[in-house]
């Protein structure tokens, strides 16, 4: 088992990695012992690993109780969220209830958001079991549900108190998340680690492979990576922006179409070629840079263009990204593989060029 | 004018408190210079101050949304908050939006709940128009909005960067208003201040009939004790939970009867007798305590018995209170007046004496 610190003085906790660690009770421990527990989890998930969990909880001591809700985006809103406080406040779950989120980024961004709010706050344990929640959403301590009008447009910044990433959950992983994993894997050395975008470059049929040598790998970089950068800053007023890169883009894609169309990962994938597009046109780094991009989210199985939607689309939605500051949209742009920077927008003609570049009509036009 | 300052390092802020400041610039400009501003507040006071406190943030050059919601504590719901936010999206208000908060301990409340999720967390100002707000739920950081199933059930620690607290908005407050206020002044001198219930009980009619300086006296003295409290536990780990003297009883009796038929400080004012009661039952106090304590509560014209709820129902409401550990209820009793502590409870026959000794067929009884 590999163990990471992120580093936040009274809030500091640790990243457990390894395989079949879901139902290690010392990893539980400290957080359960003689409290009750509330695990939330969905319809998916549920029937895998859920049993375990709850033995493991019941075990400690912990009056346990299981929170069953859809699978999907779409689960990320209030209704649902209100359906987990009702769980909870009928089973009399008190400030000392422990918060169990079994699941992938929108259990992990639901349970902590209801974690962060219920009884104004209690302690929760992210267990991911998905790649993209072992590699990304679930350290950190953002969580968030949606609204119509923007994703993550409600939360709250809170910290788990463990997280748990066991990695015999990926075995069971659809090809298509596994994929969409690999985008914010993609991105954490896109952003920041030169040597880990070549590292991916040179590995990347092994992690499509499940190698679990390269799977763990790849997921303590990036955690090793996020943990450094949120012990930093918390709270995003600097370098945790960072983090965004191609999130401004894809969460557009994501609110344009509608949660859940496209997985997160996937919308990600192709905001960070629209990104690097977007940097070549601002002059920070040449035309060789995207074409780079685009390869290494090809070979990844990932989307390299937007969907069909206009450009005043994106405009629209990217205006009411949370990175916005004074009315400007703020964009997350290369200065070089594994180099990253916040620039607020100026020029639209570059956006949209940026977008043409990734899009079907504006490929078959070159 | 008055300022006190509540130490809280990074987050500390002052509370101003003085008579037309309202509309004081130099308060606002910190926070608002520059940024957009959103200005929440309901159908009542939104008459009485809203251009006044809108002109103020526009002259510093803010982009000033106001959001009106319904009067009264039925509008600290879910449904009134999603209007909030759909406000503040539909404006495109973005991260360093400054959230004004006009009005009563509801809209205190509630915007200022909405400023701890909306992105994440943004700055917000309290402006409270009510004695009670002034002296109590504007200060400390607390946020929430009411559950069907409990009161303040779901919220968030978010301090606000300054409490603007205006006197001459005690001018055209209803009298039933004045008196719920100065349940929350009583509470400060029974839970924490000998000799401030002590002026308390030599200043009531003064405090009746408004006079300025034993206004301002009880409001700045509340504020300065319930400062120290909230500087030394913020987030309620210990001795902050004294403040919530009276409000166990108080919260059953509003969650029995539907938000909104009790003013919150008649609830507590009927509760603080019944916890008075229950600490001389637990031989705490002798019964004289109990007794001084009825007379204050009385001479403000408060409720000093319980609404016909039987006991079995207070138990009931009482369980899920967010002060409950290990399933256990637990009540903030006086150990003498001006000094009190946190207590589970035990013995049902106590608290069931203690109810009955705050109602009126025991009442008639004895």
């Amino acid at each position: 088992m590999e163990n990471i610190r992120v580093e936040l003085g009274a809030r500091a906790y640790p990243i457990h990695i390894g395989r079949d660690i879901l139902d290690d009770k010392a990893l539980y421990a400290p957080y359960a012992d003689g409290r009750s527990a509330a695990i939330v989890t969905n319809t998916v998930v549920a029937p895998l690993y859920l049993e375990r969990v709850h033995s493991t909880l019941a075990a400690l001591g912990a009056r346990t109780l299981d929170i069953v809700v859809d699978d999907g985006e779409r689960a990320k809103d209030w209704h649902t969220l209100d359906a987990v406080f009702d769980a909870l406040l009928r089973a009399r779950c008190d400030r000392q209830t422990l918060i169990v989120a079994l699941g992938g980024g929108v259990i992990g961004d639901l349970a902590g958001f209801a974690a962060a709010v219920y009884q104004r706050g209690v302690s929760f344990v992210q267990v991911p079991t998905t790649l993209l929640a072992q590699v990304d959403s679930s350290v950190g301590g953002k969580t968030a549900i949606n609204h119509p009008h923007g994703k993550n447009m409600i939360g709250a910044f809170h910290q788990p108190r463990a997280v748990i990433a066991d990695l015999a959950t990926l075995d069971s992983l659809p090809e298509r998340e596994l994929r969409a994993g690999l985008a914010e894997v993609i991105k954490h050395g896109l952003a920041l680690d030169a040597a880990f975008t070549q590292w991916l470059e040179g590995n990347m049929e092994k992690l499509l492979a499940r190698d679990p040598g390269a799977l763990t790998y790849a997921i303590r970089r990036s955690c090793e990576l996020k943990a450094q950068i949120v012990a930093a800053d918390e709270r995003e007023s600097g370098r945790r922006a960072l983090l965004n890169f191609g999130h401004t883009f894809g969460h557009a894609i994501e609110t344009g179409l509608g949660y859940g169309m496209w997985l997160h990962g996937e919308a990600v994938a192709a905001g960070m070629v629209m990104a690097a597009e977007l940097s070549a046109r601002c002059g920070l780094i040449g035309t060789e840079v995207p074409q780079r991009v685009r390869a290494l989210i090809r070979r990844a199985g990932l989307p390299v263009e937007g969907p069909d939607m206009p450009p005043e689309r994106y405009l629209e939605l990217m205006s009411i990204d949370k990175k916005a500051a004074q009315g400007k949209t703020r964009f997350v742009l290369l200065e070089a593989i594994g180099r990253s920077t916040l620039r607020a927008a100026t020029n639209e003609r570059q956006i949209r060029d940026a977008l043409g570049a990734c899009t079907r009509p504006a490929r078959a036009a070159r």
